[in-house]
């Protein structure tokens, strides 16, 4: 693939950037490749230098070099984003925080800590792990903070302990109009004027850089048990789960795998699962509890055509149970050697979830494309994984067909094109379908915080 | 006290409101002085008119005109907010959306609803409970839900359930382009773009007119317990709260009252408590999971010093538990016939809350006016409430002297003035204090979506 054309980086620039960061700043090909592609199917776009930060104030120094330069900005944490948030697609520079990975503080007794914006999440809990706390969001991919505070990331755990919305309680941000700001205080809740914590978590470093993220954290529970269990009907898996929130179990994770999928890890790691819906789950609570959750869901589970519930709390068995969950996008990759992946977000309210994965799964089986199906099904949102061959466009274009589809049943049935993924450059489209006027809402914020359109340009919507 | 001056409607937009609203349009002092004062301590401001839409497209008709003649719109709920949102400081038209009280839809299987930003709720209660479904957010007062997501309300609930924050899924808004907009879909969870439903929650009318908000329920649980305990110290009390969080337990509401509190509960209602610091719990769930919930609060209260530990999950001997608690703004006011109250709002992280409200207490003990402690402890959220004599400036004064003070000592320990009561016109001066240079963005969004400053202007900030 060539290298796309950008305008060169003002001389006087590089020269202010080679002066702050000295060796930090990399002009070469091999850090602009390594920051100009992405772990999804889009086309690398190559940012013109790669810096690394290695504090608030330096990230402020840049950002002051660059508005006067009027050079783009793409922040860039650990690059596990599936909608191609870092690509550099108007040249610029990358700003790459991961060695900004010091835990500035963690406060047992508040239950919260302040994290610099390039720690990941893996790191954060090892180290909150002799607190007796954790950090629950778990988005698969070992994330920074930072990014997953600007693409307000969730996954697995969302079901009972929420998204980044709800994780973070305050920003430091380095704005476009120069300023280091702190986005809220360290109280649990404030009605202190508007919610710039919120509207910086998700906002795709279009509207500046997050430097520090403070968050709420967790008791680890007494007791974890896991429960595994099969379904004869996408109805009766979909139905328990339904059934579960409406008796106030309050289930830590629930997440189902097609029978697609399941055949997919059988194949990879020979774990001889009924080839059929299957339904994860996690409970969190006292030693007492968790056996009163899993008791409650089993009966539910039994009611509905499930089969054999396997539970248990003791760890080794727990991840025993849950190997199938974790393999699931290796194994569904393995489906074809060599293959890509390319995943689908949508998120329906949940009494719409079994029409909008039947009408989705009548559509797969009759494509070429191997495409499992995994979901965080207690929030409504599930991801097709294509598997793609990388050389053939037509798959691509399968797939984008296919995308469509699914998104117009989504959107019919006021759900979200995407549940947890972010818009980037994939889902501008959507995001208008989805959300028609009000987009320009956020068109007028972004020009009023960002009116030269430097901070990670052309992503969430294009500016004219 | 004389009405304010301000402008009048210019004759277009009163015949233009005529034509559109007939008699829901008043022009006289009545409707104008119910309008234009608080129950707050603040002077009141009366707006030119009153009118009361039936619908978000009177409202988008309403605001439309208004924008024409560059009046200003100040919309109205109950009228039960503390910081005088509602107040006509530059006149113009008072927009009462309480009769816009219509449940648009509720779905059982969602555990969602959208209502009209009239609806109260209790009435939204009164009507989810044959669906087995509660709304939990309860700020004490009967308030609209419009004007709840308008202030980011929260109260007793929120150390489980959050605050309006979390539980509006979506709103319905007129801006100040003249659009009518919605800010999200139906879905549990969604990345689509920027967080247009939190940057209007708070934003305090001043962003837009709130005409439907969609909620997240909570199935009613299976069991409530409730108990009371007094403590021999503030220490011992508050520290119960953090180890009850710290063990996981999912505690649904824990409120305290310090003892000059109490001595006003027995004094007005006979009750006899020990008059010392005490909480108020109130546990969710299975009526096995209660009753372990509460034994291990028992526990750690005994080991913290407190008194007995009195609990119970029938419905009556809960009610008699908490009538002390329920009681106690009016307690407080009876403290001093013909007194009105004068609420003061930080929230502190928890691990400072011992110092601040011991801090606090000594700076009451040294002052002449009345003023028990309320506190929703679990979030580092309390409340003073000042027993002022209305016709004594002087208290007023003296009110004010000892906010002061209290707000600076919790901005200084890294909390908030306000944890959920809003800005309104009376904490403009400590928004600054506390967020800095971040309240520049807010004002460069507010001049962006509303240039012209009519919508609720002179609230959170002036603007220029």
């Amino acid at each position: 693939m060539s290298l796309p054309v950008s305008a060169p980086l003002p001389e006087a620039l590089v020269a202010e950037l080679r002066g702050r960061f000295g060796e930090r700043l990399h002009l070469g090909e091999g850090q602009r490749r390594q920051h100009g592609r992405s772990e999804a199917h889009f086309a690398e776009r190559l940012p013109d230098a790669v810096v690394f930060a290695h504090s608030p104030d330096e990230v402020l120094g840049l950002v002051r070099a660059c508005i006067a330069h009027e050079t783009p900005i793409i922040p860039f944490g650990a690059g596990t984003s599936l909608e191609g948030h870092t690509l550099a697609v108007r040249g610029g520079v990358c700003l790459d925080l991961s060695q900004m990975n010091r835990i500035v503080a963690a406060n047992a007794e508040d239950a919260d800590c302040t994290v610099e914006a390039g720690v990941r999440r893996e790191q954060l809990n090892a180290h909150l792990r002799d607190m007796g706390l954790f950090f629950p969001i778990d988005p698969g991919a070992d994330a920074t903070l930072g990014g997953m505070a600007a693409t307000r990331a969730s996954g697995t755990n969302a079901v009972r302990y929420g998204t980044m919305r709800e994780a973070v309680l305050a920003l430091r941000v380095v704005t476009p109009g120069g300023r280091d700001i702190r986005t809220a205080r360290r109280a649990r809740k404030s009605a202190a004027g508007y919610d710039l914590t919120r509207l910086m978590i998700g906002s795709e470093g279009t509207l500046g850089v997050i430097t520090e993220v403070t968050l709420r954290l967790h008791p680890i529970p007494e007791a974890i048990a896991a429960a595994v269990c099969s379904f004869a009907t996408l109805a009766g898996a979909v139905d328990t789960v339904v059934q579960t929130i409406q008796c106030g179990v309050p289930v830590a994770r629930v997440e189902l795998m097609d029978d697609v999928q399941v055949r997919a890890v059988n194949r990879r790691a020979g774990l001889g699962l009924p080839e059929a819906t299957t339904l994860f789950f996690e409970f969190h609570g006292s030693e007492r509890y968790v056996q009163e959750q899993a008791e409650v869901v089993g009966g539910l589970a039994a009611a509905n055509g499930g089969g054999a519930f396997s539970w248990s709390n003791r760890p080794e068995e727990r991840s025993r149970l849950w190997k199938a969950r974790h393999e699931a996008y290796y194994a569904a990759l393995a489906l074809r050697p060599g293959a890509v992946g390319w995943t689908t977000d949508v998120c329906v309210p949940i009494s719409r979830l079994v029409q909008c994965i039947s009408e989705t799964k009548r559509d797969l089986e009759a494509s070429i494309l191997p495409a499992p199906i995994v979901g965080h099904v207690g929030d409504g949102n599930f991801h097709v994984i294509f598997v793609l061959d990388p050389d053939r466009l037509e798959e691509a274009a399968e797939a984008e067909r296919l995308n469509r589809r699914l998104v117009e049943r989504a959107l019919a049935m006021d759900g979200t094109c995407t549940g947890e993924h972010g818009i980037g450059l994939g889902k501008q489209e959507w995001l208008t379908a989805e959300l028609g006027e009000a987009v320009e809402l956020m068109r007028a914020v972004k020009r009023a915080l960002d009116p030269k359109d430097l901070f990670n340009p052309g992503k969430v919507f294009a500016l004219s």
